[in-house]
């Protein structure tokens, strides 16, 4: 942790920003290893180019701060404290009153919060801090590769629990709170989005939602789901055939394997990011179904279940070793079903790694 | 909803505010009978002193929110476009570019959007909307009580099937998931916040969270938990002991149940807010217990599990007819265990109706 808080204020000097304010849970939790979600209470990090960082928080997770192993100053505060009051001392020990430049999380810090920031710098410009941070999180370390690790093995259980409970006439969120109830049993709190089952013509729609839609013979199901597990995010997507598949739905499985199969296999260092979307898109759109394939290719995956690098064909950006995200091609067809198949993949030092180990060959269940 | 919106533009009128902006998913909802979590996308509604509103969302959500019955101008924009450019045309419109003051959620809208919204009227002064929104939705109608009476309903059905669910060794979290298993079979698909099962020494820490702590004869143990139903919450506790009770579990429990019975007795037309506060835990900490009930006796309730009114002592607010809120008071003996009593309360006409039917005498279950 110390060393990201350290490229961080090295990065600070290098654009001459006298202070930074962080306080998404996420990039608090990145830079300092503390992860919690206060709520409206306010909670975040500051960090200066010259002087010692600080940490605000109610006092009440004090301790746990401090057990995440944070070394600097701590201001703690009753829900009776206004906790601007208490930053400004801090600040003003800092002496930053003519700061020039300041840094905040422009897309989440709330406008009346901004307000009271910017009031301790009266005539600084505004950063964002945002690109710095997406920048040092795409490439994830070992650590965090091992925890995303645990995180995909149990979104692979998740779909095995989900498969293994089709028969017929059981509905969609039935099947639904099986995975959860198979899942939270073994120590998940927080699924990383909502859980996705859906069946038949219900798949045919890339914005579905479960329901009371019992399983047919001749149905497509497909599953999406992720946990989220110290702090890290998984997301997979299987689908598969529920007692019999007719030739058009194997020709769409095989297609949208087909173009998943040739992303992944682009992957490696040095790739163009856009390029994977182009290529697994070629593939959906030669065999007819281009239209059929209405979102990108996939999204970089982390503390956020959605995270840079965002995987559209429009990114000129360049893969690199410890990249961690998703390749989920699909074809929808409305009112018939659909049908994505989607891995999670890490860029190792000269290709590719899939996380996702659940298999994707189509699998009939009786 | 139109005479929602009526309201709010009577309220931009009194004010002199030219131009408003609501952007979180509540209050959207509120005006609109539109639910949607758009994530980083960007939604709401703009409403004007003098001219007809606007809503701008994704395209791909234009049919649901007419659906919904929205009959105004709708801005709705692909992935590809940049929506700021697409308000600019309808605000130029409106010819508002000198507006004196313009209105905006101040907790919840980010500083770059502010920036892009603030663009559009470089003179004005900001004001927030929020203390009216809230003021608005203090006083439930008809039909909003009518759907948390279904949400409470749900949230009672989960603490039974919670308390079916315990046997000797079982842990807190194969409850937990047990529970959130039969409410998701009856179509609930959200939670209003992470369920909380807490087992002897455990329901001592009112931050504690679930895990793998095995249930013993001795033990109390806390339910709290709620849904989201059609957008809106509930929020229940309940604590029951296993198998035996000593004298001390008894006496903690009958302190909270007397404090928490006062405070609902207190409840009607007129009361101070901050009373139902004061009259419980004057008799927690006449029973010698004051130090252990750390938090206010409850919260408002509504759209969000949490809202206005704060059932502080703090607050001189009188109660209305349509408010909703919980009343749960606690004492919490670190390393023992604790006990919470958590009933969501309707201000009818000339009193109170408990929404919570989940009986509140001491079970033990054997």
């Amino acid at each position: 942790m110390k060393e990201r808080l350290e490229r961080l204020t090295n990065w600070l000097n290098s654009e001459n920003i006298e202070a930074a304010f962080l306080n998404s849970t996420e990039n608090v939790y990145y830079l300092s290893n503390f992860y919690t979600d206060p709520h409206e209470r306010l909670m975040g990090i500051f960090i200066f180019q010259q002087a010692q960082p600080f940490f605000v928080l109610p006092a009440m997770e004090v301790n746990q701060l401090k057990a995440a192993g944070w070394e600097y100053e701590i201001v703690g505060y009753s829900d009776h404290e206004n906790p601007w009051d208490m930053i400004r001392a801090s600040i003003e020990e800092r002496q930053l009153e003519n700061a020039e430049n300041v840094a905040l999380e422009k897309e989440i810090l709330s406008y009346g919060r901004s307000e009271a920031f910017l009031n301790f710098f009266p005539d600084a410009n505004v950063i964002s801090v945002e690109d710095k941070l997406n920048e040092m999180r795409v490439v994830k370390d070992e650590n965090e590769i091992e925890v995303i690790k645990r995180a995909t093995e149990m979104a692979d259980f998740g779909v095995q629990v989900g498969v293994d409970a089709l028969t017929e006439g059981i509905t969609e969120m039935e099947v639904l709170a099986k995975i959860e109830f198979e899942l939270k049993k073994k120590g998940i709190r927080e699924m990383s989005f909502s859980t996705m089952v859906l069946f038949g013509e219900k798949a045919g729609d890339p914005h579905g939602n479960p329901g009371d839609r019992k399983l047919k013979a001749g149905d497509l199901v497909l599953f999406d789901l992720g946990v989220v597990l110290d702090g890290y995010c998984s997301d997979i997507t299987r689908t598969v055939a529920f007692k019999s598949v007719t030739e058009k739905q194997k020709e769409i499985y095989h297609t949208v394997l087909k173009a998943q199969m040739a992303a992944l296999e682009a992957s490696k260092p040095g790739t163009r990011i856009g390029d994977l979307d182009t290529i697994a898109r070629d593939i959906i759109t030669e065999a007819g179904y281009g239209e059929y394939f209405p979102h990108r290719i996939g999204h970089g995956m982390g503390i956020n279940v959605h995270e840079f690098p965002s995987m559209s064909h429009l990114n000129d950006g360049i893969l690199k070793e410890g990249n961690v995200y998703t390749i989920e091609p699909g074809i929808y067809l409305p009112g018939i079903g659909g049908v994505r198949i989607e891995d999670d993949v890490l860029i190792t030092k000269d290709g590719y790694e899939t996380l996702t180990k659940f298999p994707k060959e189509l699998q009939v269940i009786e």
